[in-house]
């Protein structure tokens, strides 16, 4: 195909000098997932390059959250712009000292993609601080309702939340499902549900977990087996909802679980999580930390749904370079000052990348060609489904853009053979190759990718 | 004196602009926190100016997070390097594709700062997040040592962390003082105690909280008293540890408790805890995050403790403009790859000028010079505190750098009336002013600053 860049590998994988590098890494930091060190200025647009100068085409793009390629050329304007080194320099605590450029930036750049329903934003570090932010404004916005609109803090509650004890420190849960992935922190690793690694001897709040719908593919062949799991979780998810032995502030889910194995469900399952969450007051909280930014062939993936009211919050991250969440309802603004609130509340030196990253996905119709490569890269993979039926199931995410994904027998070791031959891919769940290409992922790279899969099946 | 630049003050504060410019903020995003809008680009130095023009010598320094000055030179041309440059167009998630400048600029930069006992870090973004990263890296040390070496984790342990419940899930805690404050996460806020504005309404963990001594000033006074209220709160800690619902598994504090009101202790008091938590494995965790990097007139406050084995852990985040945990006990890298985890790890671009950050700091002994302004300041205090003894009361940081703080009556009114006479200081706990100048604060500022609290002093 013209114009596109060949993969190229001349050692195993991991190199010598990345093997090298990473152990001298790891005697300093851990190092063990090291899948290999790279020479970032030697990568390129969609391809990756090491230390041992092998050149992948990258269908990873650093766990879904490179957005416009690897040096692209609005960004390395936008990092030597005045405003990033300026953020990079005289970093404020920005919600005491914002800069005069600060309203500018929001509303030129995350404003500008703020989902249809929302106009406000709180800015954060990570999609795990966002999801945590969102939990907490839904608690505050859920107590507030308690305690009755312009009703002072008891002297009660203002004590007993030092000692960690109720009424100030109620028991609030937040329902997350089953395979989800929401983050690593005390309260969203409460949520996150997706693999022991995550989870295991840390200790979570006693939260509710839901189904979350298992459907049967291809989807056209079983729609009323689907149609009847998501109404068994929708069901569940209420049941959980008016039964659990505290208030359920919030909802959150993924429109895609990533993590937990590129798991989807239909636009009538989330119009019923919609419709369940509002009957009962609970806060709707769309987490599109890796499904944002134009990752399933629209800017935000909720959008598929055409809900017939908005979600209450959307959180974000990764490919958006900075994280935070978006809103409408001005209650979730809690009642005073300072309750939502910490030293640098994001960096700006991030959103103003942000903004430049916006820029370049609107002004190049970047979403709309990830649409359409990604319709082609699923015509693609059906083929390869047909000629591999045993290594290739249950393929998903058509109409989602490239975020495709599928099931095989031996998910690590098709990495690792993709990555010998130039391709670096990912995994999710336990048995499925995720692919996350960027949003600059063209028609050209399709064969790349389609006939190192054809090689490594055709010789299992 | 010589050098030494004049506050201006020509408007009300906050000024006519800054006001209209935080209105227009607060559509988007919530500013009712703002003190002053910032034109950051005309700041230098010590001196912060507002986009009224207004010219305030810094004093809170964006609550203590400002290391070496508003656009410092030196930081400039770190921001325009082309490792800083790469960073930020090309983020990595750092633990599975690391750059090949990462081992170096770890080993240049923070780890030439380490704590003596430490030699390894784990990176993050935020204080909070840093101390809950550590707190989990507390919690699988304890479980690993009670499951035993090597051994595997059990199916049930697996599935039922999976379901937020034991064995997987776990009840451990972390111990912490009464007045801290170590963050804002659901775990971190279970461990910050100061005020009901930062934890009101959140669910909390059941974490056993114990006394932080309540010193009488001046110190040498009042000896005795202070020698008991120390041991009583040693005995406490001890008394918490061994008959808690549930295992402590960290003790994490604050060399000062800041946000909960500058609160001392001495060294004893410290090696007392070093001593309790050695001999009941609980991993001693000291938050530097408002204390380190040069702030009490030695690089790391726990320094002046001279302890007789080193803290297990020591999280960092503001001056540092980046933000993480040093550690020495390879134990306390969990068992096995992903477990300390998240896509960023981390902002090598912030990385990379914390290493410009630590070489000016080096370079320029600026934390020497800051023990010695510290001092000077101190005496000039005192004479304050000598002539307005109602005003000025317990004054303390006395050795301990510019880190100074005194109670005053009303602090939120004395701060607003430094502002209108362009100093720049905050407040914490109930009734404290703070000082938390910036390292590059000299003999001339101390005047200025000073002639102002006699002009609002003389006046009251």
């Amino acid at each position: 195909m013209p114009g596109a860049v060949l993969p190229e590998v001349a050692t195993q994988i991991p190199g010598p000098i990345s093997k090298a590098s990473a152990k001298k890494l790891d005697e300093v930091f851990d190092a063990r997932a090291v899948h290999f060190v790279v020479d970032y200025d030697k990568s390129e647009g969609n391809y990756i390059v090491d230390v041992d100068g092998n050149r992948y085409l990258d269908v990873y793009s650093q766990i879904a959250s490179v957005p416009v390629g690897y040096n692209n050329p609005a960004m390395l304007a936008a990092a030597q712009s005045p405003d990033v080194i300026s953020a990079l320099v005289n970093r404020p605590a920005i919600g005491n000292f914002p800069s005069r450029w600060w309203n500018d930036i929001l509303r030129e750049g995350l404003l500008r993609v703020a989902p249809a329903g929302t106009d406000k934003i709180f800015t954060a570090q990570s999609g795990s601080e966002a999801n945590e932010l969102a939990f907490k404004a839904a608690m505050m916005l859920w107590r507030r309702r308690e305690r009755g609109e312009g009703v002072a803090w008891t002297q009660e509650e203002i004590e007993s939340c030092l000692d960690n004890a109720k009424p100030g420190s109620p028991d609030l849960a937040v329902l997350a499902f089953k395979n989800s992935f929401h983050g690593r922190g005390f309260g969203s690793l409460s949520c996150t549900r997706s693999k022991a690694v995550h989870k295991l001897d840390i200790p979570a709040f006693n939260w509710p977990k839901a189904d979350f719908p298992v459907l049967q593919y291809p989807l056209d062949k079983h729609e009323k087996e689907n149609a009847a799991e998501e109404k068994r979780c929708l069901e569940q998810v209420e049941m959980l909802i008016t039964s659990w032995h505290c208030p359920v502030t919030a909802l959150i889910i993924e429109p895609i679980q990533s993590e937990g194995g590129d798991n989807h469900a239909s636009p009538a399952f989330f119009q019923g999580l919609r419709d369940i969450t509002a009957k009962h007051n609970v806060v709707f909280i769309v987490d599109e930390v890796q499904t944002g930014f134009g990752a399933t062939g629209k800017f935000w993936a909720h959008e598929h749904w055409h809900l017939s009211s908005p979600p209450d919050m959307i959180t974000f991250s990764k490919r958006a370079q900075c994280a935070g969440y978006f809103f409408g309802n001005e209650k979730l603004v809690p009642d005073t000052a300072y309750r939502q609130f910490n030293t640098w509340i994001g960096d700006p030196a991030r959103v103003v990348m942000s903004k430049a990253i916006i820029h370049e996905i609107l002004d190049k119709n970047l979403v709309e060609k990830s649409a359409r490569v990604g319709e082609k890269l699923w015509a693609e993979l059906e083929l390869l489904a047909l000629d591999y039926p045993e290594l290739v199931q249950n393929l998903r995410g058509k109409g989602k853009g490239a975020f495709l994904a599928f099931d095989t027998r031996e998910p690590a070791a098709l990495v690792g053979k993709m990555r010998s031959l130039g391709i670096n891919i990912g995994t999710c769940g336990t048995r499925t190759v995720r692919l996350r290409p960027m949003l600059i992922f063209g028609d050209e790279h399709i064969p790349i990718l389609m006939d190192a899969f054809r090689k490594v099946f055709g010789a299992a």
